[in-house]
Parts: structure tokens; C-alpha cells; sequence
């Protein structure tokens, strides 16, 4: 009886040639955050309970995969700043602040599988830990800009706004549950307005209030034009002001840090569900698939692990939903998947007495940094050169060909089929130079 | 109440300035793996149980990690073979043989805590599935040999040996049940002689057919002297006869492919506990450190996935145990923890006014490809001194001193001291020339 090879819903599992390009994206944030200065940081898949939810509640709670092992309640991470808050906190005298870190793992939510959600997902944080100062909140963006532009992407919008502005509105309407309006703002652009609308009646909120929230979440324009709007509404509440004078600053630390202003807006709608924001919130979105939503998230806290420590800790941090972002666009067909091998070169023998000059080659082209494999198997040229197609690679090397002279090989570059003879002592400079 | 951030016995979590080290080894592995073109592959960490246990038993089952959520069964994995067997059964018609993966992942066994022992950990993997060809065996050596190479190590020893001999002379014996021989043969060298003769009694062997053993198992000499003092026995044995063949083959392969002399030896006494294995197995040791023993081991076996296909899958393999390893390291004082920040420059400003110029030396230091870190807080300069110093960065870049004229700033390098007056234009240029 064999056992049925198979795995469960809602986890992603990539063939090679999507598995290659995962990687890149991989690669390409990570190395992007290192260039900012982040250091690496990689935490325990595994948590005790009592740590790990703390502080966690509610729908998140939920969702954990929560066991017990021994005498000890264990769950898996469900995010990444949990883990960083725990971290920081047990570690603060070893490490110096500002302390800027990025991880980049997997994380895991028992959701209830539908399309686009997964339960094991990577996540990509950078946060700046130990600073209050809204430059990071530009550079935090400087790095996200610097990301998706390296990954190809040229039209995508980095959304802004400020939790101090929306809750100084709030005050100003002489409403107090701000925590509740703000989930449902958050969810303005997925439901209809009529929705919305009865949502905030539930809450307690006026028609005239409802009208005036509605009409200041939708404000748009260029960022100065927005904060001068905002400005001129004239609304004298201490926290408002402040949200302004935030959103303005930061706003000028990201031209001053290289954003394009046409990746860039405001937008008031902006509120982000989680509690723990206290200032900045931002979002991302590619504007050629809104379907996919905000690709990036995060945000300004006071208090990053105020249940561990009564050291203050402010931050600032965003988070890149790998998983999804790769799923959506594998689904969209903007990933080239025609490659299922890193290696540039295959070295085939055009019988099996050259199999051993097809070893040499092989490690010549290794030496020289050329990534290659080396075809084993007693199969027909033919079939090694279609194996070599199916596989993506870029050339050939064919050794044991009766037209090659001594020392000689034949090199088949795949997209044009040109084939050169080639001197042995030259493959990798030919190589490399037609690559 | 504020709650003790902790993490759990067992679990290896790493400072900044290991962790960088942690991951230049990771990224050492996956791009040697690469550069032989090895794909990556990157598995759920959860499987149903009844797939990933479908022919585990024993101790290792002991160690799972289970649980179960809603009607399923789980378990974490706890190595990747299994994962590996169940994609290949699993993906069969969308691969293509012989398939060449690599995957770099943590595992997790619930082993009870003990000195250099984790329960959470990475394995770097490599197989080659679908192929009996021998020069397989030693390319995975080859990879091996290569892969220590570039970690910096000179002293090591990649030791092989073939199933079929150990099996063929035990046969030659007339001895059946060999797998309990070679689980007791496999741990000689961590027991005395005496404990290995009592066990080897108990399982039957008379005093004489264990003292042909032990002789045998400790036959010593290069590669050529053991395989010649194997043939001279006069074995009749058609096990015994390929094994030795094998052996002959594989250490002719692994010279072709580059592997010093030196790096390599054939060993008797490795025999492997796992049962899957059938033809060559390997360990291998750090000569500098023999008390972590073998960081690195596998071989060949027939049938890689025969619980979830009747499809034959033979191949070869190896896995390097990274947490181990790095934890050793560190521990033995080989680590090099100086340097807590990817980034090569600290741009610090000597006054508040300077930090607008401070953001642009960092932008045109990222664009230059150079790690930069951007200082952001309002400390006096001799703390950003201090902070650079800490963290360890070859470069401060510091703006606003008087001394430096229009459009110059002013590079310290701190393992030196000596400092240079630097035309803004010209920065990433004396960078790149200093490094």
C-alpha cells in the first residue's frame, strides 16, 4: 500500500523554475535591506505560549497553531514583530540602539484556506528599533521604494498617512472609540459606501458626522495639496496638528531620500487595523495589480514590547507579504518560469568515452564561477540536448564530437543554436563573454 | 505585570554580529550548491502526519512534533529527505530526472536538550534523484569538498565507505542480521572495544567472527592500500566484490573532480544508522575539531520514495548540519564577531544642520552599491564615534565639520584612524579604492 504524496491546503509549494524566481525576489530584498544597514535577525519557529501571546487577542489569537509539548504550551509565530518585540526586549543590553534589523521567515495562521491566503507565509520586515525621529519613518519608505524598483516594478504607490491626523478628527467630531472607526476606514475601498455608512451609524456616529468623516478620508491631491487642505480646515486639536506638521516631515524626507514623487501619495483612508500604530502608517500597492492590495505595510509605534519591558522602545517598521505577492503574480503570468536549473552551462558527452573530458570541463567552468552541471546519464545527444532545453539552459558543451580538433569542444548557445568550436583553455572566457 | 521574554531550552537564537557570520556560511552553501547546479526547493513546514510518517518509526518517530488541528493530524518536519521524497513521488511528471535540488532549511526534533544538541536546526541538503551513475556519488563529494573549501577550511576529511562491502563480508561471515551490526560498527569510535565486543555478543556473533570484524573495519592506508588489502582478502562474495568496485570507482571520480588527496579517505567503520542507504556513505570531519564529529553525512540509496510510488527513484545525497556546526565553531573561538552591521559606512553628522547633507552622502553611497547606514539621532559626534566603533564599520562619512570646505566631507577609517578630507563627487570612489 503507498501512502498518497500530498500536502495540505492553503501551503505554497513552487516547482523549480518558480522556486528560482522566489529566490531572486528572496535575494533582492535581502540584500536591499543590507544595503540600508538592517542586520539580519532569525528567531525560533517555535515559541512558548505565554511569551509569544501575550499580547496577541481576538482574531489573530484564533488562528495560531498553538500544541503542547511535555509541560509546555508551544505555538508557531504568526508574525514576525512579536518575535522581534520578545527579542529586543531579552537582549537589550546587548545590543546597541538604534537597532535595525530585517528578517526575512515564515510565519504561520490556521486561516480558513480561500483564494490568495495562505497559512505559512513568508514575511520580510524591516524595523528601526530606539528611535523617534520621522527620518526613519522616510527611510523605512526610501528601502521599499529601493525594493520594488530593483525588483522591476516601476509603477507602484507608496500610500501614507498618520494615525494622529485621523484620530485628532475623531476628537475634533467629539467621537471616542476611535479604535473601531478606524477598521472600518481601513475597509472603505472594499465595501460600498452604504455599508460603510450603516457601520459607523452602528457605532453611534451621526449622519452629519458620518458626512464629515466620509468627506475627510476622501481629500485627495498631491501631498502638499492635501496637507494644505488639512491645514486650512482649521481644526484646532493639539493631536490633529501634530499629525499634520508628522505627515508634512515625513513627506519631505522621502523626496529628500530619493522617492519618486510619482510613487508616492497621501491618503487619508489609510488607517491600518492593528493597535499598536501610533503615528506614520503606510501601505504600498503595484497600481498594475490592485487586485493583490497593499504589498507592504507598517508604520510608527510608541511601544514595540511594552508587555515584556518597561523600557520605552519607539519604532518603526513594514512588512512585505512575499507569499501572496509571488502567488498573485505567478497567477497574473508576470514571472518568467522557463529556467528550472541556476546553472548557465550543461556539459554533455556525445558518447560515453568522453564522459571523463566532460568532468574537466565541468570543473573549469565551476572554477571559474560559471555554474554548471554535468550530465551523467548514457543518453543519446538528442535527448541531452532536449533535456538541456526543457531545463533552460542557456548553452551546451558537447564533448567527444568527432568534428573537434584536439582540445576542442563545441559550444551550442541555446536561444540562437549558434555552435563554436572552442580550445579547451578558452571555454570560460567564451562563455562569459557570450553570456 | 510584564511577562519574561524567553525563549524555549534547545533553540539556537544568534546576536547580530553572529547571525551576519551565520548567514555568510548559509550563503556560502546555497551558492557553491548553485554554482553545480543544484535547484532550490523550499517544502511546508507542516505535513500532514500520515504523509510524513508514512515510514518513519522508532526513535526519530519519538522526537516529532505533533499535533493535530481541526480533523488533520501535523507534524513539523524533522528532516528533508522525507519532504524531498514526498515532492519527487508528488511531482513526478512535472520533473525532470535526473533531478538535482538543493534545500537549506530548518528542521525540528524534540530530542532532550543537551550539550551541542538542538531542537530546532538547519540541514543544507543536496541529492541527485534519478540516476545510478557513480560519478553522482563523488560530484556530491565534489560539492562537499568545494563548499569547505570556501568556508576556509583546509583541514578536513571527507571519508567514504560502501554499504555492500560491510554487508558482503558480513555475509561472508554468515552473519544475517546486519542492520544492528552496522548501527553498533557505526559508533566504534565513541565506545570502547570492550562495550563494542559485549554488544556485538549479544547479537550472536561468535568470538572469532568478532574479532575478524573489528579487524576488518579497521583496515587503514590510502584510498589505493585499503582498496588493494580488500581485494587481497579473497573474498568470493558478489556484494563484497561490487562494493569494492564501487569504492574503486567512486575514489577514481573524486580525484577527476578535484578533491585533494589529502581531503579524502576511505573508512571502513562508516556504516550510517539510517536504513535507506545501499551503496556509498560519507562523513565528514573537521580535522581541527574532531569533538563535533561528522558535519556532514549521506550516500547512496535505491529507493527514495518507495512508500509513495512504485516508481524506482534511486540517487544520492548528503546534508550539512549548520546549527551544529556554527554553534561549535563559535564555541571553539572561530567565529569572527566584530562586526554587528552589514554596512560598510556610518554617515554621521556633527551637528542637526548637517543631517540633510548626511542623507544625501547615504543615497549616493546605496546607489554606488555601498552598505550605508544613515545615523539619525541628535548625539554629539564622539557618541556616533563610539556607536560606529561598537558596531563595527570600516567607514564614517561625517558631514558639517568646519574643517571640511564647500562640498567636501570628512572619512574616517576607524581600523586605522586616519581621516581624509573627501569631495562629495568623489566619495564612492575613495569607498570602493579603501575597502
Amino acid at each position: 500500500m503507498k501512502t498518497e504524496p500530498k500536502i495540505l491546503a492553503g501551503y505554497m509549494e513552487l516547482l523549480p523554475a518558480q522556486q528560482i524566481q522566489f529566490n531572486k525576489m528572496l535575494r533582492v530584498i535581502q540584500d536591499t535591506f543590507e544595503l540600508y544597514g538592517f542586520a539580519p535577525l532569525d528567531t525560533p519557529a517555535i515559541e512558548m505560549s505565554q511569551v509569544l501571546l501575550a499580547k496577541a487577542g481576538g482574531e489573530t489569537e484564533k488562528q495560531i497553531y498553538k500544541f503542547t509539548r511535555g509541560k509546555n504550551d508551544l505555538c508557531l509565530r504568526f508574525d514576525l514583530t512579536v518575535p522581534l518585540a520578545r527579542y529586543v526586549a531579552q537582549r537589550q543590553n546587548q545590543l546597541v540602539f538604534p537597532f535595525k534589523r530585517y528578517q526575512t521567515q515564515k510565519v504561520w495562521r490556521a486561516e480558513r484556506p480561500q483564494k490568495g491566503r495562505f497559512r505559512e507565509f513568508y514575511q520580510c520586515d524591516i524595523d528601526i528599533i530606539g528611535s523617534k525621529n520621522l527620518l526613519t519613518d522616510a527611510e523605512i519608505l526610501s528601502v521599499i521604494y529601493q525594493v520594488f524598483t530593483r525588483l522591476g516594478f516601476e509603477r507602484f504607490t507608496i500610500k501614507i498617512n498618520n494615525r494622529k491626523v485621523l484620530n485628532g478628527f475623531l476628537q475634533f467630531i467629539n467621537f471616542k472609540d476611535s479604535a473601531q472607526v478606524l477598521r472600518i476606514i481601513d475597509k472603505l475601498e472594499k465595501q460600498s459606501q452604504q455599508n460603510t455608512t450603516e457601520e459607523l451609524a452602528n457605532l453611534g456616529l451621526t449622519p452629519d458626522a458620518i458626512k464629515k468623516l466620509l468627506g475627510f478620508v476622501q481629500i485627495c491631491g498631491t501631498p502638499d495639496q492635501i496637507i494644505n487642505n488639512l491645514q486650512q480646515l482649521n481644526i484646532n486639536n493639539r493631536q490633529f496638528l501634530q499629525g499634520i506638521k508628522e505627515l508634512k516631515t515625513v513627506s519631505q524626507n522621502m523626496l529628500s531620500l530619493g522617492i519618486e514623487p510619482n510613487n508616492f501619495a497621501i491618503d487619508l483612508k489609510i488607517a491600518r487595523g492593528l493597535d499598536y500604530y501610533t503615528g506614520t502608517v503606510y501601505e504600498t500597492i503595484l497600481n498594475d495589480y490592485p487586485q493583490i492590495g497593499s504589498v507592504c505595510s507598517g508604520g510608527r509605534y510608541d511601544n514595540l514590547a511594552n508587555c515584556y519591558t518597561n523600557r520605552d522602545l519607539p519604532g518603526v517598521g513594514v512588512s512585505i507579504g512575499l507569499t501572496r505577492l509571488f502567488d498573485q503574480l505567478l497567477k497574473a503570468g508576470s514571472i518568467k518560469t522557463s529556467t528550472s536549473t541556476p546553472a548557465q552551462v550543461l556539459v554533455a558527452s556525445a558518447n560515453p568515452a568522453a564522459l571523463n573530458q566532460s568532468v574537466k570541463i565541468a570543473q573549469i567552468l565551476r572554477q571559474a564561477n560559471i555554474a554548471t552541471e554535468l550530465f551523467t546519464e548514457d543518453y543519446l545527444l538528442s535527448k541531452q540536448l532536449k533535456y538541456a532545453a526543457r531545463q533552460g539552459f542557456k548553452f551546451v558543451v558537447i564533448t567527444g564530437m568527432r568534428e573537434a580538433g584536439e582540445g576542442k569542444v563545441t559550444v551550442k548557445k541555446l536561444a540562437t543554436s549558434v555552435q563554436d568550436e572552442v580550445k579547451i583553455s578558452d571555454i570560460a572566457i567564451y562563455i562569459n563573454n557570450h553570456i
